[in-house]
């Protein structure tokens, strides 16, 4: 344990009692303390039927729950939650919520923390339960973060980017003014279930939305898992991650080795990140872009640039940079937009070396599921780098 | 250190490389952390002396700083800051903020995010400095907590409330709704400097809505405080803390005890907090009577009700109970307040229950310098205690 502490720094001596009676008064103190986190990320197949009872005991207390849900998740699946709380015996509010990136902000939050309000939720032992996607965990968190200043709550992610991303995390989060996430805290669901059944309901471009976060994943540091992309990606998107491709491995993988990053740096002491890998540019590209670009095909257009970045200073082959950005196709993602231009592109570096505290930190990939970080980017090779892109993204596409 | 680990439930043996070709996968993860926190409160007389460099070092980094003021304190001592800033060389730019209970929203915190966001500031090394009351500490505590997900701050407290309470713990917050305080988070600042010179600048009433929050320490864990509170109280108001009564003990007590509650809670994982003493009905009172009661003015007739409720359980002598309401007049507090009625304190019990997690955990005192929780009150006994309360604050007015 870190000491728990109270020292003085300019006391005579170390006994509290003596402080005000004996020697030189204390006028200064040092508060040292830790807060303890333990969170749980599980697989849940069926987290919906009634016979399972890992989502009511989700959170580890009995009593009532307040469940946020995603207003297009509602519509296909209301009636199962209603009767899986029905079934459970256990005492609920429904609460819809519009979820999508231009409603990602603190008037989302708001609208959270007043259903918890008029829920009368008890501080400790009513956890929220939040039912979406990545924004609408990222404003459940949030909300559930700020109120009281933190209420538990769980996560059921319901597509696929909240399943490997959004879902696995500490981050809560909304936009502010033109920038992405720009308010937010470090509050992890208590508890996150996966059930990758609702994927059977995604679209192809959200299932493509989400494999570009697994795919980061691939690139800066898990070769085998780029392997089964190259593999099982065209089958897992027909399939929708239900069918004989096997979906399994590629999301545990992706989940673990999001995890293995997160765990050491929960709170972003350290800013040299790999899963920053992809969102060095894409913030500023995606908030201009609104609401054309999913945040997973903004991250992609910022993968195919470094990675084109990558080949020129020699840490990526051709050969391999033509293999990533294949599979990007394959993915059924994209490798450029019309904003990767001189200007935006220098005001998403502005703005990201703010946001690593006065350093580019860019990560960049080292070959097929490697990386480094670079600090000595200039506007010309990036400018470069995006014309050559774009040639190759037309000249291939 | 606790043990910072991922660890796989259902996993059949424990070599992450092995996971994914020997034996069950893995499909679940138990993430284990701890965040560590440390910061620094240190008396700093003549805060704004060009001559004492602790200001512009506080927070531990060279460069720029944003310097949010209160609208108040910024009439008074604009130049003078201005003048610090510039006589240490130190790039900076002063944004004047209003800040009193009725302004204390999410709005006043995105306008200090939005000059966070003009002023470009880093991540990590440019800490932004809070000067003013209660208020504007636990705003712009919020605004730093949430902006990027923390950016570090500093305190300079300059109401007697803002030196002993706000200053000092780890807590922001505003207000959401009809509710006090139900938005916020826990995010210290760095560094509090404590400079009682500005208590000069304050009117009486203000001096008194800081003394209940002293008086609250008394009560509950230090009677050589209340001594010093009857000896010396009047004087300190004629003199505001400057002159020969010596208000420095009663500071420095007043800071020690509360940093000896916060130290080892300081993320309140546990409800029954002797520094709640005062603060079960007040909330609520506070916020219906507004404008009209200050802070320390409502917690105060929360502890005359809970002193006189002590009595008449036996945990006060009447004697006792009649030194405490005196000393209350001595330092001009109220000690009754017309919504102390039955429904006005019953919505606050059943607000505060849920504050506390269900259960009541009200701090009572004991003698003198004492105190224990309580978890049986009922309307009944709440609402005689009032009624006697009443007879007694008019009788000896």
């Amino acid at each position: 344990m870190p000491a728990n502490r109270i020292t003085h720094p300019r006391a005579a001596h170390g006994a509290d009692h003596g402080l005000f009676t004996l020697g030189e008064p204390v006028t200064a103190w040092t508060v040292s303390t830790a807060l303890p986190v333990t969170y749980e990320v599980a697989f849940t197949p069926q987290v919906l039927s009634p016979a399972n009872p890992a989502l009511a005991q989700a959170g580890g207390h009995p009593g009532r729950r307040l469940v946020v849900v995603d207003s297009h998740v509602h519509e296909l699946f209301g009636d199962r939650i209603h009767g899986y709380f029905e079934a459970r015996g256990l005492e609920h509010r429904i609460c819809v919520l519009p979820a999508h990136e231009q409603v990602k902000t603190m008037d989302s939050v708001f609208r959270v923390a007043e259903q918890m309000d008029r829920f009368g939720i008890s501080r400790r032992g009513e956890p929220v339960i939040a039912m979406g996607g990545g924004v609408l965990m990222d404003v459940v968190g949030l909300a559930c973060s700020l109120y009281r200043r933190s209420t538990p709550f769980v996560r059921v992610p319901t597509t696929l980017i909240g399943l490997v991303d959004a879902g696995v995390g500490a981050k809560t989060g909304v936009n502010f003014g033109p920038h992405k996430n720009r308010l937010g805290t470090y509050h992890p669901a208590t508890a996150t279930l996966l059930d990758p059944s609702f994927l059977a309901t995604l679209d192809p471009r959200h299932l493509s939305n989400g494999l570009a976060e697994i795919l980061k994943i691939a690139l800066i540091k898990d070769r085998r898992l780029f392997d089964l992309l190259e593999q099982r990606g065209e089958a897992l998107i027909e399939q929708r991650f239900q069918g004989p491709a096997a979906g399994g491995e590629v999301l545990v993988r992706a989940v673990h080795g999001m995890l293995q990053e997160l765990q050491p740096n929960l709170w972003e002491h350290r800013l040299e990140r790999s899963m920053d890998y992809g969102h060095s540019f894409s913030p500023t590209v995606e908030m201009r872009a609104l609401p054309e670009l999913l945040h997973g095909e903004a991250v992609c257009v910022d993968m195919a640039l470094t990675t084109v970045l990558a080949q020129r200073r020699g840490l990526v082959e051709p050969g391999q940079r033509d293999r990533i950005l294949a599979l990007m196709r394959t993915l059924r993602l994209p490798l450029w937009h019309p904003l990767m231009e001189p200007e935006t592109l220098g005001d998403a570096l502005t703005d990201t070396i703010r946001h690593r505290d006065g350093r580019q930190r860019l990560p960049l990939p080292v070959g097929i599921g490697g990386g480094c970080f670079a600090d000595d980017l200039t506007a010309d090779e990036l400018g470069d780098s995006a014309d050559e892109l774009r040639e190759l993204a037309c000249v291939t596409q």
